[in-house]
């Protein structure tokens, strides 16, 4: 038996923002993401993790943003700038295809879906802890988008609340080339590993074995 | 009359970390942030930010960082990379000079100090959104250290909060140039205003008119 | 002018679960609150303070209790006995009569509606707090179901975060007169007023003018 | 081997502001307790609770109030009732006898003590959420004061954020005979289990088996 680093019973994969708008060609956003996440390999990275991971009955939790809608931010007095910048593109938008889930990526049976976050962090105004923690989870393996910014969030906020944070660079992207450089530039200060998607994969197979 | 942007019963200034091992000629930190900090011009902008602040009545909060002592982390299973590679440093110690505040920057009689916060986010597991909050704050803005660590941190969760978050880059530093260029890559995902200290000032004065 | 003490842009009525199941004759639980609720005179004193509220322009927030649905608590492993003890009544569920907003009491245009709630408090697991902050409310006025449960929590949560909470006894009820009594007893302890319905009136209207 | 219900490395218990002015002959508020005390047994069904604890290994967290000090709520626009009834009393006054801990059942080397709450939730504004999950802990076993205050808010407190939670009606007090009633009476409403002092320790003992 090997050191076993992510026990099953205690680890959670996080797919943040898996929506058709960011992860499906077509999608509102596809377009900008896909030089750093050609770059990445985000997607045939996460074609070896989602599959493993739940081979192994690891939970998985969908981490999804607010879905634009009619009356978004009405009545709000400090919209930031990122979301007013993004108001007319109405990404997510409830109702459309874009604000759909991506069919591989997305949510299957068994998995939990935590309530839509408002801005970056998965963790904010949401039931993404007590979801966590009644699953019994204490290490969060975070995959999807955007490396600097909701992928960023929720592994700051997570550290924060006491879990133990694994980013995987490989298996996200973001909007440009230097947003890559910068998550990469933090990472270091709140996650408590980082880690290639082949070495996370050999990290899961040896913490099961 | 202006339009006024920082109502001063509604503005708080956040000093974060404003402790003599940072600030400090001699300080255990003072080093390693000192050529980001004479690049940005943090002291000499410090120095304008401060004095303006106060004589404008805004209110001052102090947001410190754990200052180390000992039994530090005892039992935490998941100590961050960050927080292990800065153990033998012990910044900020209990019962030593570079652990007291830095006497032009630290706190003066009417200031709030907030809790100390354990890792990055000068809100996580410490009274500051409930003390911002008693004192009807609704705009914050940060000036101190580190900028891409606590700093961007207490931004990120404040943004989170529902509070309007101003930065300040020219009144920060880091560990690194890179570190800077991360923040300033990161900041406008969640910041509702990025000033110089000119132009602070500047917005302070028309505010109070 | 009087002193203003509930100002119309920083006051927000809070009303908690106000689904049929509660509120409406026939809804589930409309027979196990309808002694209390007539010993208050719960639903004569929503028809003065909702209208009252809206005619004043103050901002409604609507704050839901979970609406029950297939595959609830899947996985959870700490169900607290009050969750446990409910599950076969479905109380609110999705899909059906009882689990819509009771159309005297529930949200109207303009109504801001918060994120349900998994167990008690309105604040935990749900984006009222920065929903509020966003609306610059920093006053709570709670009415609705149910006493000693999620007004109590939510008022309890308010409190702590730093919000000047209001409670009105008698507009709400409970599941039996000691849940009545016990609310009563705790409500000195984190309340910052305690009116009745017509004491609420008086102070709303001289808060007007 | 019996069923495991309190995993030693998963379980604390949490003992509520055990500061000399509640739990020693001639505290401040020792003579407002000690009806209550004396008729739910406190003090001897403490000595009954917390040695078997230590004995056992199980983590002890003190979650203490906040002390008394000059300045308190200096500029708090939201000061509720029970906090101002409390000011002229200064109870846990920094720098005296009674903010000390009891000698008793305050801390011991290896206990963890969390941040000192403001109000009534021993998780409010403190790092006890985060602490208990670097220590790994998913079940809290609440004793100490007040019954209907701060053992009821943190106990609300922790159930919301995913923890299981046992309380232990025997092992509090309250400010009257109408607080312990409160108390019994919302208990089940966010509690997992409600035990009696023998009906704990022999649960300990056969988790331990």
């Amino acid at each position: 038996m090997t050191t076993s680093i992510y026990a099953r019973e205690q680890t959670a994969l996080l797919i943040v923002d898996p929506y058709n708008d960011f992860m499906s060609e077509g999608g509102k956003l596809y377009a900008a993401i896909k030089p750093t996440a050609d770059a990445s390999g985000l997607f045939d990275n996460l074609r070896k993790i989602v599959p493993k991971i739940r081979s192994l009955g690891i939970q998985v939790f969908i981490v999804p943003h607010h879905r634009s809608c009619e009356g978004d931010f009405d009545g709000w007095q400090h919209i930031n700038q990122f979301q007013k910048a993004g108001l007319p593109t109405k990404a997510f938008e409830v109702g459309t295809w874009g604000g759909e889930f991506n069919p591989e990526f997305g949510p299957q049976k068994g998995d939990v879906i935590i309530k839509e976050h408002w801005a970056q962090s998965g963790f904010a105004n949401t039931d993404l802890d007590a979801q966590l923690k009644q699953h019994g989870i204490r290490k969060i393996i975070l995959v999807g988008l955007i490396a600097n910014s909701c992928i960023e969030s929720t592994a700051r906020f997570g550290m924060e609340l006491g879990y133990h944070v694994t980013l995987v660079p490989d298996a996200t992207a973001a909007f440009s080339p230097e947003g890559m450089t910068a998550a990469a530039t933090n990472a270091p200060m709140f996650a408590h590993a980082i880690l290639k998607t082949d070495e996370l994969i050999k990290a899961l197979g040896a913490s099961a074995t």
